[in-house]
């Protein structure tokens, strides 16, 4: 799916790291909530509420995931899994795009 | 409007200057078009093909439009038009985020 259709979109950004990363959230009619970001080369490291699939749509990078002590290299295409209530580290190699997809 | 409802938004990010300038497209219901976008600081010249509005969300800047030779001082809250097939320079002092409409 390359657009989402009949959503809310949030104007303002979410802005982290300095705006090193930013994104947008996007609300869609069955309640659930996705966010589009973009992360610039760095490491980051975020805490998830609830779990959370990250999507790459375009980018390299690692990830480091709660519970693990290997990095593993995700690149556009893939996506990855967090759990709720977690840590992970993200070292981004090239800039980086994303939908975050929050699960209830 | 701290929202725009009932619209698309195209998942992949317009990417410029290396990841210091993205942005989402939005489309609406009666065919208009906006990008929800994140500037880093620095120096960029864009090209316009319709005329602009960019609204300024959060940031500062200073923008020199087509014909001027003076810089204008814009900070969030403002906005500022760029007619078409023009070419505008902004220099980003902090991170800034914006709305671009594209006016037919």
């Amino acid at each position: 799916m390359s657009e989402f259709n009949n959503v809310s979109v949030v104007k303002k950004a979410n802005v982290y790291f300095g705006g090193n990363v930013s994104s947008r959230t996007i609300r869609f009619a069955d309640g659930s909530v996705k966010t589009l970001g973009f992360m610039l080369p760095g490491e980051y490291t975020f805490n998830t509420a609830d779990p959370e699939i990250m999507e790459i749509i375009d980018g390299d990078l690692d990830v480091l995931l709660p519970g693990s002590e290997n990095w593993l290299t995700i690149t556009g295409g893939q996506s990855f899994d967090v759990p709720a209530n977690a840590k992970f580290t993200v070292n981004i190699k090239t800039a980086t795009d994303y939908c975050c997809s929050f699960l209830k």
